[in-house]
């Protein structure tokens, strides 16, 4: 009745959403296959005395050897970015199949596949960005894809080249709708950014620093609000990417509050930094710049409370790695007003020991006792349930071997150069961090340990996907949706 | 000391937005010149035992002489409307210079100038309708107009031909903000109404009860939040028009709670139908057809609320009238779909008798005990403090002479033949009210008396306007655009 | 048809809630006759050029010759009250039949009304204070009283000697209902009050300004939540009086939108003072205790936010005087804690010129353009609105002639000594306002001109009261008193 | 490096809060050992194939051999309530000891962990029943007790013979914070509800069915807004008791997003049962008769919502044992009123087969998905982390083996026969439900099997608890209480 276990993991504190416990992890066929006392040897094993045993991490939101709209390649390769995810304590990343306004969306997926196919370290899935809203990408592709296993699109609400109006919205809601996809959000108000920033620019307020003004704080909390009347019509799951301030926060608990499948996401940039952090000298400022910005420190608090309340669920990078020079943040030239610089900053490698530090060593006091959980909880169980990542995400039998061994006593200085991304900078540098992931396992695979890459590029999975629990209409109609009170049309 | 006057009212009840009381009142050169008892003989004499002396009503929506931005010409004259809106107890109207696209402001003001000039009957104004909002017409045609004395600006957030995006919503609010207009918005959400009715035609839903439908209750709330966001973001004061949704009034009391600007207006067609009116046999329910549509009973008592907690402060008729044939609803000829029906119900007549049928006669419970103040004060003392009316809108010394003179007692059925506008029929035909104008007074001349005309066509004066309180900013600027917050950029 | 006019005051601006214009006022036994122009002289003529001619204030909340429940009595008797009150520019006062634990109504408002009608020199009614809600009171004397014309009702929900219990506070509410009276209320947690108060004197925090600290904000909207779950239960109208917080002014307007019949007093003491005006040293902070407290400045806005939404619509002075010296606030001897010390202020004098320097002189940005509107309302027109003071509150042909001619230029200091009450001081001592009442009249007679008394004690005569649209039940039972869903239960 | 283990569980799949999955279970020595495939045998084996392997049931709100406060001795001992929740797939317990007025609290425990220690067959702790708050209680008891391992106290702000008022409840909730431990509370308005169970009587409404409208809807959530506001003061965590209204779910949710910690259970029978329930002939309502009552199903819907969102953490039975004989409900002789009823339900027995059924078997659709996670959850999980229970609550290593192995797809109809309490009825008699606890497992001693009990009473043991991350104060003082802004003032 015993099985002989590949690796066993010994002495180390096994944790999980909802508790942590002294426990070794034995693992079989890449997957988990007990946790416990008592197991029998493995043929391999790892001592983890002292250790944290934790599931790998899980970023559902970074942008990987994509091009923009306008055309700029960001910095990562696929193994660039996972191999720097996988620095960070990743086991999988989420990123996007980026379709442009005239691409075709099949093909763009293609592509990307074969990109993340030969490149990545860790296993992955796409979002399927729509761009180019026509029949054939709705009616068409969409469902194809969808059925393939991309159980999520993801949408601009702003920026020019690839914002998504509120009629075609609706569409996409629907199919999204009919066949069972999350619908990830990028929701700001484009007209009030486009405005703020002509504006500033005319009036000659052009360093970086006005990025931060260029989106008004209202920009977000209206977009919430818009996009929830459309999702409410159609009885359609939305998850709202990177949340940035408080009233966002609060039509986001408003809504879930009524019973709407209403997810969200916020990213370190939005806990950790603020808008002062653009106010550097020359064009510096420009490295803190993403989109939407970092607020305030009010912000900051509204942000983790709406983390402990259940309101927001989960906590990606939004790496989107731009080089602070001519291939990236400068590209316009070398003295580019704020509109004129890209939008995004690198984060694979820091979201996890960032959160580590502040939820587990220092006890951000909203998860106060609970820290652990809600590390493992946010950046692992919620990302692979919210987004149906199969036999993702937790230590259980059956799952995937997924684990990172973190030393939560290990203090480390965040450096530019520490990181293993292409980007040439992060954000955070100079902030010292406590708790770092030693080795990394994943499908019972040693990908990274002693501060070196172990597996090779390509050694990463594609996960096919269905929608899930997450992605299912609720069924409750709203009234004008509802053949019984609406002169007998049905429209679904 | 003493004066003779032109005119005196003699025993009846005077009515004021604060009380009633038995008084009469004298006027002289077109003003009123006392209310009281002890005032000497008049040089005309008029009784009134038995009567409310009331203000004049002033309806501030309507739409007359107007065409369409698809090329229709609306049903009434100058002289034809304010002849029916007389009959309804009115002495002053506002109504609307249409800007289409391409269209130059100036001109159209000259041109609905001179239209009034010559057909009206009551004194009236304009709001400008910018439907083409280009640098000329934002910086130089505006502020121009707002200083010669059209202080009110109106725009619409949906219709194709003449939407008007954020972006330039936020050059016309700062304008506005800069020169003191009120902004006045017709707020839906243009897309979902767009998504809805294509979506009911492709489905065959295409009789005009599909109108009401094709409205979803969201596309209100949504877009008055938008609007909302937008004029917090500039400290702009906005007057939202024909507010139809228990939702839409929740957004504007929630808003004005936090000590912004907003105000509102509703209509009878949202306090006195609902959809079901929609439902008739043909295209009949062509008749109902208004945008926003009317909605559920729960919603006119919801509105009836608003109006009596001051959240929403007047009801106008937005009188938009279209023949029920092809020069009406009936242009895209005998067999239309919904989409093809122009939106808009006659209602300058019937306004003031289905309010003080139901605020004095059947006494609102909202009211319960101030229904004639009430009245008073939503149709003729708040329009013209909240439009800056000079001297309009109560029976004070030195206000114009602007009196209707109401038999509370007398009971009316409506029917279309009743109406002396050119629409040809009335959507409230067939009900009974209790109380009817019976002799209407503009600047102390008799222009309705025994069921005749008194006065003649462009005898109404043109009334200019400064922006007065309800147009003035509140000082208190958003962060957003607060120097002293905002690394010291000045914006406005 | 002319008649001779007793008095004309000319050459005035005649202040309304709607608006002001300038016009004479005559008056004729005791009434107003008329207001305008063209008006024949009259026996006696007042030259009012240059100067407001208002409605006289009305004060509904005084404590007039009153004894504590302690045994206290307060410094004013009718007489100095009233003369106070005169100087003020008020002409109608309502003070309190004070009903004590065993102590019958009955005999009470019998007292009172001797008091009063002895030195009365402006128009006053009662507010019945129920401390002894038993079985005659309640079934018998309250009927049979408010049937006399005494329709309101005060309770305390706080204070040892006289609060009033959850459950006794339905039996007042249902009794109110029946008869028609409104209940106002002193709504504060008594529990909190008396914990905070034992404990800050245990650790020996003892000063005046520790009052401040004992009444802890939340006991505020705690109260008035738990009066109107109870008024909502029954559907009585209740007023709250003297709100003092942001959040007890939230909790009213959230019941009102609910289309609860909540109204809502504030007093200059929380719209000018804060808690920092009792950090004085030794004694002295004790002439600015008064419950509940001062608060804080943000509050002060917030009042005055709710005052300009309606959600509080009237000033009151909560005139309760206790000199400075044994016979008041030093009763306990030389060296009392705070919890010893009567609490109350004087402000019968100042009431008005703070409000109108603020309102007028100053022009608070909430009624920006409409400020001596908002004066004349909240001080005038309002309060004899809600209490259905008969022709009480406006200059309107046919109410009384209660007149009080302001001098808005006048510039002011106020000072202990220029006070005519009894306290010995006022804590507005040393503030400058701008804006004072020069000659006050109370049906027709001259009570105050010149700087001194022109009426005798007496003249002023009591106001017999009937409830008024404001003390009517909505109609709108909630659902657990409704028979239709609660087994048949009839319970009203 | 193997154990041997006590007890493998193979081949059923276990359920935990976050997911599910095929695993064997290992006991040794009373806990778990291990969880997964590959497992060495144990001493002994259970077949769970086709089984549903989950967490025993913990039930934290039971009322067991205890004595009302009216001298009504309830119907279960602690041997038959375990029993009974044993057979309900339940392996821990959280009784009452219950102080009334006068007892000593010390000897109170001292009495009850007495006769649990001789009876109780699945593990137990005990909430303090506070309804002496006298110095002893409070100073020294409490902080004693407290200290020995009983973290939590219960308080009643309702009942006549032991409420706690609302300053008192300070003292309380003062000591639980110095202390650390949770304040359960049972809060309905008291004077509501003796006000309307007095009126219901005198005029002749004595049915049990009244009981249920004697309960105000707004007895709840004015009790959950005092209690919160008191609790806000000290920054004391709550745990509110059996939420029945929709409102009071809201008040708790309003409360949860500002941060406070306030924590809540509800009951099957405000799931699964409305007051049309106790609608019945004479006085068979009376076993439908418990305190708050059933309300509407639009509350069992809300109450789901909050359930779903967090807003209400844990589901509990408050069994409240009392025959339908002269020992219980009819103590009062064959013809009581309803106030003479006493209140309460058995529910040990149901509550888990009830919620199996609806959020596994039936899917709930707030939980569609995700039933089987919810039903751990709320069950056993949540409530061993909100109580602290040591080692309980989830299949983790080291954790006690109490395991509840469940035929999911067993239907049994519940009836009074077959339960196990000493009630002699159940108010779910009649329902089928879908799954079934066949087999409980205490610290790895089979307690019920084959549908017979295995272990002898007082085989349970009592678990010594510290308050735990839920009982922990937030540390943001209040403002009121936060000597920086108060004068120096240090309360705490």
């Amino acid at each position: 009745m015993t099985t002989s276990y590949d690796l066993v993991i010994r002495g180390g504190t096994v944790g999980s959403a909802t508790g942590s416990f002294a426990a070794n992890v034995a693992v079989k066929d890449g997957r988990i296959a007990a946790v416990g006392q008592g197991l029998p040897a493995g043929a391999r094993e790892i001592d983890a005395t002292g250790k944290l045993v934790l599931p790998g991490g899980i970023d559902t939101h970074a942008h990987v050897e994509q091009v923009s709209a306008g055309g700029l390649l960001n910095a990562d390769t696929f193994e660039s970015a996972t191999t720097s995810a996988a620095f960070g304590g990743n086991t999988t990343l989420i990123s996007f199949a980026a379709q442009h306004r005239g691409s075709d969306l099949r093909k763009v997926v293609d592509d990307y596949a074969a990109l993340a196919k030969r490149g990545a370290l860790i296993d992955y899935a796409f979002h399927l960005i729509v761009a180019n809203p026509d029949a054939k990408t709705i009616q068409t592709d969409l469902p194809a894809l969808i059925g393939e296993g991309h159980a999520s699109i993801k949408i601009f609400m702003t920026y020019d080249l690839i914002k998504i109006d509120d009629e075609p919205l609706l569409d996409l809601l629907l199919t999204a709708r009919k066949n069972r996809a999350l619908v990830c959000v990028h929701a700001e108000n484009h007209g009030m950014i486009a405005w703020m920033g002509k504006k500033l620019v005319e009036k000659g307020y052009v360093a970086p620093k006005y990025h931060a003004i260029s989106h008004p704080r209202g920009s977000e909390p209206e977009a919430f609000n818009r996009l929830i009347t459309a999702a409410e019509l159609l009885d359609q799951p939305i998850m709202i990417f990177h949340v940035s301030t408080a009233e966002g926060a609060a039509v986001i608990r408003q809504a879930r509050g009524r019973g709407l499948k209403v997810f969200a996401e916020t990213c370190p940039q939005y806990l950790f930094l603020t808008k002062q952090d653009l106010d550097k000298p020359g064009l510096e400022g420009a490295k803190w710049m993403c989109s939407p910005p970092p607020r305030e420190a009010a912000d900051q608090d509204a942000l983790w409370q709406a983390l402990a309340l259940g309101d927001i669920q989960t906590v990606s990078s939004d790496h989107a790695p731009y080089r602070f020079d001519e291939t990236g943040k400068l590209s316009a030239g070398p003295n580019p007003n704020f509109k004129q610089i890209a939008n995004g900053l690198p984060g694979l490698e820091v979201r996890l020991p960032l959160l580590f530090d502040a939820l587990v060593s220092k006890g951000r006091p909203e998860f106060a006792g609970r820290g652990l959980e809600a590390f493992v909880e946010l950046t692992a169980t919620a990302p692979a349930s919210l987004y149906n990542l199969p036999n993702k995400g937790a230590l259980l039998p059956g799952y995937d071997a997924d684990i990172a061994i973190w030393d939560p006593q290990k203090t480390v200085t965040i450096t530019d150069e520490a990181m293993h991304d292409l980007t040439g900078f992060t954000p955070f540098a100079g902030r010292s961090v406590t708790g770092w992931p030693e080795r990394v396992i994943r499908r019972g695979e040693e990908i990274v340990a002693d501060g070196a890459v172990k597996a090779s590029p390509g050694s990463g999975r594609w996960l096919g996907r269905k929608g899930g629990w997450a992605a299912e209409p609720t069924g409750r109609l709203v009234a004008d949706m509802d053949p019984a009170t609406n002169f007998g049309a049905k429209l679904l």
